[in-house]
């Protein structure tokens, strides 16, 4: 009998050309799973993500199922993908889940994290995970930063947030907080909202950091919000600070 | 006027052919920073270290000084290194010292850290930093291995436990303290002594992991010890657990 398995996956991004599986593009994540899911199973088995993480992206919680005829339990398929996948992706739950169940339409919720490196020596064991700025440029006006912030929260359309330019569908999302934990050496932002759009956290990231650098007033973000151009928000912040922390269903 | 100055340097030793520089062995931690110091120096200039770390050991605290004729001040030499220095290594002090300080010579004592995965996941953003056992060996007989401990503090022939086979010179050692810090996923093994022969804190670490599976029993340590043959002891712990933490002088 066909089952749905739902899995719950952590992974260092770094060396992969993101999420999805594009054709012969070597090295994505759902790619690598998905070939040692298939030997498992016996047969070529999709595996649906909740969504695509960007190229160097990390995550800790993404969630993911397929459908298996297989008489395996979840500890066995859970301890087989972890045995085969490479060092820097690993499954940390695996269970069966009813047939209608999918992880990208079924998404309520998810939370992102952006980490980015404030302090004044180098982050040498840490440098793959979080976003380093060069040394002139980590100082941040937090409180300016926090102000932009409350800008974005609640439901409005992100299209000035969003990568991709061709996007056909609705870009209202809502976004429902954006919390930051000032650490010694590290400002940590997390976002969490109903779906993000392309390359969404990372630019609110980047003009977060316009803002800390006091390039970008902080009640610009309404007008930028308005003017529904990408061109009017800043920059694109590197990949390797962002960690997809958990999605809720 | 020539000064001497004294840098505390971190490394990540994932990519490098460990400390020491080596003829034409690229990519060695020592042949990095002297390249760097060379230019910032204007003539070729050598760092002596407190001593090697093998291939693919980390340091958090290594020591190392150099001599220059340069009008620069430790916080602009500490500046210039993080600057040009590769991401994966770092100074993260550096202070002008009496003439005569020598970082191998003068150095008193010595903590490595030794770490190793104890839980059931995969430690996918830790994982070069750790010894990974397979699954089925990473149960561990923690109290055993700290009884076996207990017979290589003091003063010994360290002989069973180093790697050099020639080794003309003293093989003697004092080890002031092997203390163990269990964590939710992880066995921490911290190793303080006046000095270490080559391999000697991952063939001591592999020791105790061989006790604490059960294949050595705590009281063979000091027929080990005694036997001074290399072959006696366990096999040599990965390089990646393992981290040069301070050097006291």
């Amino acid at each position: 009998m066909v089952k749905n398995y739902r899995l719950t996956i952590k992974y260092d991004g770094t060396r992969y050309n993101g999420w999805q599986r594009q054709g012969n593009t070597p090295d994505t994540v759902q790619g690598k799973i998905e070939d040692v899911l298939s030997i498992m199973c016996g047969v070529r088995t999709e595996l649906a993500g909740s969504g695509r993480t960007d190229a160097g992206v990390h995550a800790l919680g993404q969630v993911a199922n397929f459908k298996a005829d297989i008489d395996m339990n979840p500890e066995e398929v859970k301890a087989y993908l972890n045995k085969y996948l490479p060092e820097d992706i690993a499954v940390t739950a695996a269970e069966i889940v009813p047939e209608r169940f999918h992880s990208r339409l079924n998404a309520k919720e998810k939370t992102y994290l952006y980490r980015i490196y404030t302090g004044s020596d180098k982050p040498v064991f840490e440098r793959r995970y979080l976003f380093v700025p060069d040394a002139m440029e980590r100082e941040l006006n937090i409180p300016d930063m926090k102000l932009a912030a409350g800008y974005l929260i609640g439901e409005h359309d992100f299209k000035s947030f969003c990568g991709n330019k061709n996007m056909k569908k609705t870009t209202v999302r809502i976004i429902y907080s954006i919390s930051f934990e000032e650490k010694p050496d590290e400002l940590d932002i997390y976002f969490t909202g109903n779906g993000f759009l392309q390359n969404m956290v990372r630019i609110i990231a980047g003009t977060l950091l316009d803002v800390g650098r006091e390039r970008i007033k902080p009640d610009d973000m309404q007008k930028i919000l308005l003017e529904k151009d990408r061109r009017s928000a800043g920059g694109l912040a590197p990949a390797r600070g962002l960690t997809l922390m958990e999605v809720r269903y």
